[in-house]
């Protein structure tokens, strides 16, 4: 399977560490505005030019989710193009070409190696024939396709950046707290691996537990004592309320 | 070593059966109000009086931090009285005998058995031999004693009430998305690993990724739409905000 590759991102980082891989996928170009147009390191030919891509049998379009739109648009072959966004309808792609979807629940780091066995990527194109193409290459990563439509998808990726993107913030904030007063935030390894066991094989709507759901104000008030001159008391509060009120009847 | 167990909560729950394991530790007396004063399947002496209490080597006080103060007020044995309370000063113990804190940092629920093993547990005390016995015991559990006093552990409680009880708020919101719309919570499994796993191993703030920190208003704005009639509006828009305002500089 020939693949080119728009992008170079965390996101194209980690995909084309693993395209490179596997035997049976060859990635032909692999474009970004940035690039010198040479040969990486793994004799992949870089492009800063949209117009070099040759057809394929996919264009990865793994860019931000605000440029989708734009990008594509410059996209000239007429190869079948995916984009890797969770928030836009297969509709919004405007290249030549057929369209899809393939969007991995996932958050990339440059840093950390994610790991594609059984990792859930949701798919959806335009004819059947691109869609067994995605299928094929979902084998191959050795991960797990789900058939999803934009819609459901829409829903998904407002709860994954939920999950994602609003604890990561609450770990980042507690962790500044930890800093500032010599407590090793690693003391909650344990805490968070509870935590998140229990929402994925309990319920966490039942897992509920602290001074929140309790509606102590004694607690409540002490902490918001301690985050006094903090921007982070908003957000204490706001979260704080929210739980009481999910709970008061 | 002999104790006593005030409480029957989830916390209560999980220790009795965990001391139960222990031959080196008996359970003189378990105290709830609303228990009837018959041993339990163990053979434990249950009790509703507060006054029954015989002399032992510790009394684990294990109930709600909103009536800590008031119920270790009416113990009246002289036995050193710990409460397991994340955001009371040691001082805040009422009893006639030793004073001290043993706080895990960890969840409980009476559904799911919690592993004591290498957990950690901040302990306090006013003497040094009352201090032995919180490590003694320490010991028998396997868990991990960390010295900390009440000024820092407070800070510690704070940062645990943002690390689990707000995250769970999320999963809970989250979940009923999902549930709304089909779609199988657990397909967040690989995604809330990885998110728990770069906010140990490398660091939160380094990892965070998503709309609000791109300050990408039009995903934010399609996510506040799907939201619309949802009272989890404010927690988005909030957390959204102190994200971009955490990265604009």
């Amino acid at each position: 399977m020939k693949i080119n590759i728009i992008g170079r991102g965390n996101v194209a980082s980690q995909f084309v560490k693993k395209f490179n891989k596997i035997p049976k996928l060859k990635i032909l170009h692999w474009y970004s505005r940035s690039f010198e147009k040479t040969l990486d390191s793994n004799g992949i030919k870089r492009t800063n030019n949209l117009k070099d891509l040759k057809n394929a049998d996919i264009n990865f379009l793994m860019v931000s989710d605000d440029v989708v739109k734009k990008i594509s648009k410059k996209i000239t072959n007429k190869t079948f193009t995916v984009h890797l966004s969770g928030i836009h309808n297969l509709e919004e792609l405007n290249n030549k070409g057929g369209k899809g979807v393939f969007y991995p629940i996932q958050t990339f780091s440059k840093k950390k190696d994610v790991e594609f066995k059984n990792l859930p990527i949701c798919i959806e194109s335009d004819t059947k024939s691109n869609f067994l193409k995605l299928k094929n290459l979902i084998k191959l990563l050795e991960a797990k396709p789900v058939l999803m439509n934009s819609n459901n998808r829409k829903y998904l990726h407002l709860s994954a950046t939920i999950v994602n993107n609003f604890t990561n913030h609450l770990y980042t904030n507690a962790k500044d707290i930890c800093i500032k007063n010599n407590i090793p935030f690693v003391l909650f390894e344990n805490l968070i691996n509870e935590t998140t066991s229990n929402a994925l094989s309990l319920s966490p709507r039942k897992s509920q537990t602290g001074p929140a759901k309790r509606n102590d104000r004694e607690t409540i008030n002490k902490h918001l004592e301690l985050l006094e001159n903090n921007s982070f008391k908003k957000v204490y509060k706001t979260l704080t309320e929210s739980i009481i009120k999910y709970y008061e009847n």
